[in-house]
């Protein structure tokens, strides 16, 4: 895998990926396809949207279908139909998500909305589902109740059965909650496994590239000595994980420690983030990819990107659309504003029909991706700070 | 709105029905739009499939956005982005859904699956949310509660709002389980209602076309009295509706009694059927156009159309489909076979994941417009009966 950046505006940088099923174009936003798919939306039309990546989920598809599967039929890639770059997340926020998040009533950042790896505000506390020791975790399937268990070798055994060009190594995910003793601890155990994870990859690298994942929680010392441990060991890429704090200024603080101490030509990935104001804030704080939900599971809720609007998001159901012949988004060329109308989406919705979810996908994504496209060609003129003014503020 | 015949053979016949918005070559299959959308799909993906018109409800469209607001957004064509032909069915089997078939516990056939107006066998019985009386039909919103009057004109009324090319006419359908006074009764009420229409439309007809719709469950002498009694209003189509009785035979019969008696120039609609069999039985029988919800109803259940197996269907969850390198249907051409394997689709099932409904619509869709295709083929060569004889024995 190679990257080559291409041009620099500050801290924010257009480059670009070279995996063996082809290049992105950084920054880049990655839908998720946790399954195997984006949700509501075939592989034709995710490529036809502009996406150039997707990430899959190593601990769901480890669930279901099982990776020996996907391995026979050929590969995840083969698979899913989809013939472009492939990541697999590790698993780690899941195990976070049914364990500490669930104990604490919290996600990767307290207040904020889908932008994280599913790990939003929890409604209530419950008990954990998940037992972390020194090996790794056990845990008990949401699906069928069985019980599980991976380590920092098994998962990338996993991800190499699935055959993604890029995994993600497993590591801890700690609450805004827990305290810098636990954190610590965490942190100190993630390295560990990255040193073994590291190991494990490097007996049979393949043509897998390989992202560490820096710790740390919203301390910033433990945020600094995660990135410096990290940059030591020679990944391909470095990802930010884990609890980014209980604001967006804490979040913003834990790029501005971390990022710098990472290696300049490795790509930089911020996991599970973002909203439209945390992607260009991440770009301008030197990060190259995001993945995230929030595309497609706002359109599940009938909401939608729109330039002008508060957060960039509309409720289709508010009854202002009733009547309203525009397009979702005035402007947008995507294949659903292309055609439909604000009334229409907003009827589908209001009757519970499933074509409703699918073209607000389209458009959430497209969006994405040409805000992406604009943020790539800002970087390239050099107008990047004066175009993120204008987007927000 | 013209209809030719091109060919004959028996009873069965290849024709062409001119609407204002297109052709349609029968006999033809009309999916089911019920709120305006072919649940999962967009409209481009309808017509790539084949399909030549849809048929929405007029019903469940007074509810949800309002016969109103459609017609100021410019008509349901408009609204809905289908520029070609869209029949409105009356609401007249919704009647009978929240009223009599809830009484009863069944739906128009007893024994049969999905294949119907959604009143396939229900299970348990519960009390009628409708009051019929001669004027027409109260009843309560499934939707808000709140309470709503149609009768046989403000029908025809909402359903010129809508704007659709084809209209039916409201009728009481009946139950297999109403004797023959009750179904003497409501068929002479469904006359009276049939003239009233007529009356009304023929104040505005403007380009719409109006078809009534034969009732007189499965008693010979009603339905030849019903048939007699429709053939004589100059309706431009005619449609088959309410109780086909208990059995596949009694539908059978329902249709050689009916169809000879309607003017033999004029389209001839099976309302809510239906499978495969059903259709080749009803082409056989002079049946010119058929629509059923069992393609997308069938796809959200897991269930795909499939030549060589039991009743043309398979449920994808079937364990023998784990690792099956092979599309939905072996041979298949339709956007889902050309790319995804029955593996993977599969796997979308047991995840939940929202693309494989729309996998499986793609596929059951195509599937029944490529046999509607093959069936008008094989009429106008003369080789319908054999064609039959091997689809169906």
């Amino acid at each position: 895998m190679a990257f080559e950046i291409l041009a620099e505006e500050g801290k924010a940088r257009a480059g670009r990926l070279t995996t063996p099923h082809g290049v992105i174009e950084t920054p880049s936003f990655v839908p998720v396809a946790t399954w195997g798919a984006v949700t509501s939306l075939t592989m034709e039309e995710v490529r036809s949207l502009g996406s150039q990546v997707l990430i899959a989920n190593a601990y769901h598809l480890h669930l279901q279908p099982g990776e020996d599967l996907i391995h026979r039929m050929g590969g995840l890639h083969r698979f899913m139909g989809w013939g472009g770059p492939i990541m697999t997340d590790s698993g780690g926020f899941q195990l976070f998500s049914l364990g500490a998040a669930k104990e604490h009533g919290v996600g990767k950042i307290a207040p904020i909305f889908p932008g994280d790896r599913g790990g939003h505000l929890k409604r209530g506390r419950g008990s954990s589902l998940v037992k972390l020791d020194e090996d790794g975790a056990e845990f008990t399937s949401f699906l069928d109740g069985t019980i599980h268990r991976v380590n920092a070798e098994t998962v990338i055994e996993l991800e190499r059965k699935l055959g993604a060009d890029i995994v993600f190594v497993l590591d801890e995910c700690t609450s805004p909650l827990h305290d810098r003793a636990y954190t610590r601890a965490a942190m100190e155990r993630t390295h560990r496994w990255a040193l073994r994870a590291m190991a494990q990859h490097g007996k049979n690298p393949g043509r897998q590239a390989i992202f560490g994942i820096v710790q740390g929680g919203a301390f910033r010392d433990l945020r600094t000595e995660s990135a410096r441990f990290l940059a030591g060991l020679r990944f391909d890429g470095y990802a930010l994980g884990g609890s980014l704090g209980k604001s967006k200024e804490e979040m913003h603080g834990v790029l501005e420690w971390t990022v710098p101490l990472l290696p300049a030509h490795r790509p930089r990935h911020l996991l599970g983030i973002g909203t439209v104001d945390d992607i260009w804030e991440g770009v301008d704080r030197g990060i190259d990819l995001f993945d995230c939900v929030a595309p497609t599971l706002m359109a599940r809720r009938g909401t939608v990107f729109a330039k002008g609007e508060k957060g960039f998001k509309v409720r289709l159901m508010n009854a202002r659309f009733r009547e309203d012949h525009g397009p979702i988004e005035e402007g947008c060329t995507c294949p659903a504003c292309r055609k439909y109308s604000r009334a229409y989406v907003r009827h589908l919705f209001a009757a519970g029909e499933g074509t409703a979810e699918r073209l607000a996908s389209l458009h959430n994504l497209h969006f994405m991706e040409e805000m992406m496209r604009e943020i790539r060609e800002a970087i390239r003129k050099g107008e990047f700070g004066a175009m993120k003014r204008r987007w927000v503020g």
